[in-house]
Formats: structure tokens, sequence, C-alpha cells
């Protein structure tokens, strides 16, 4: 499946497991093969083979043939998507708390200002 | 638990939800009883549960008790985590790309050095 079709679904799910993030660490550093990426993890080929397949369903992970062999490389574009959707949360969060920041100062400064208010009163009626 | 302990496998899967990242969308526009959550989904209560357990083990979600209501707020602190694995994943990523594109330039300016080489032999020779 191609990268620009994977859903954010894929994406996340694909990258929520450490083995996966690791094979992603392998092929970041370069393409490799998947006998070569299987090598350092202490689980079953066919375990590891299952971990790629969700790989390339989020278009994280693509396979080329090259006569017997298949050879792996990393593509960052979906990764795009993910950081795209967590930036804009954070923006969000942001502004929320910066309001709500706001709104604290305000009602500080007319707390304040009433308190001033009273004791100017306080003071008269003594 | 908080957000501090949570782990990237629990934020992530988290994330890769799309009725988990409904509430969120919810919960960013501002502090939510359960209830007012659970409302627009058409999921039982008791899913909605589920989900924010979820988004709650991953510190995305916090619970405020007040008197008999459950307030839901949102902390988007954990999705920093998230970013700069991401991040750091695409940066290597354009880096490699870079490598690549400069190594082919270098390979072209390369054969057109002996191209041009081996025409002014040929020229001589002629």
């Amino acid at each position: 499946m191609r990268s620009s079709t994977a859903n954010l679904d894929d994406i996340l799910t694909a990258l929520a497991d450490p083995t996966r993030r690791a094979i992603l660490e392998v092929l970041s550093r370069g393409d490799a093969r998947v006998t070569d990426v299987a090598g350092p993890f202490p689980i079953s080929l066919n375990s590891v083979s299952k971990h790629i397949r969700l790989l390339e369903r989020a278009g994280l992970v693509r396979r080329h043939v090259r006569g017997r062999e298949h050879v792996l490389s990393f593509n960052a574009q979906p990764l795009d998507r993910a950081a795209e959707w967590i930036e804009s949360h954070r923006a969000l969060w942001k502004g929320r708390l910066r309001a709500l920041d706001a709104l604290l100062k305000q009602e500080d400064r007319e707390r304040r200002r009433m308190k001033k208010g009273s004791e100017a009163t306080h003071d008269r009626i003594r």
C-alpha cells in the first residue's frame, strides 16, 4: 500500500510498538535485507515479518525485490501526517493554557482593585 | 498514571484510534464531564469509558472529581514525547535523502567528466 493511502490509524499503530520502532531505527541507518533486519531481534523471523508487513501497510517501509533478495527501505513521508495531527493539538492546548493564564491574571487584577477600593472605603469610615 | 511515567507505546496506542482522537478533539475545546464527552458517539458509555481509561493511562486525559461529577481535561504534554520521536526520524530520513542526492550528483559529474575525456581521446585518434 502506498504511503499516500495509509491512514493515520495505521501509521500510529505501526509506531506504537517498540519492535517496529526498532526496525525503523535499523532502516533509518540504511536499506537492509529482511534477514539482516530480523537478525538482532530475539523473536522469530515470522514475527519480524508480521511487524514489517504492518510497517509496509503504514507506508513507513518499502520493499524492493532485487533478484531473490527482498530489500527494505525506510520512508518517513507518513510521519508528516502524524506530526501534523500532534502539532495542531499541541498548539490548541498551548492556546488554551495562554487564554487560561490571561483569565487568571485578569481575575487577580480585579481582585486587587476591589480590595484596594474596599480598603479606601474602610479608611474613610475610620 | 502521571504523564511523566506514561511510555511512548501507551501514548501512540492511545492516539491510534479515531474515537480516542475524537475524544481529545472534544476536550481540546474545553473540560467536559464523562457523560457529555460520551454524548455524540454512537457507542455505549461503557465503550467510551474504556477509551477514556486508555487516554488517562497515556496521560493525555486527566480526571478531576468535583462532588459527584467526573470532569475530564486534555493534557497535551505526552504529545511532546511522540513529537520528539517523529521529528528525530524525519530529520534522519531527510539527512539520508540529502546525502543520497549529493552522491548521485557527484556520480553524474564524474560520468560527464569521463565522457568528455573519452570524447577528447576520440577526437585525437580521429
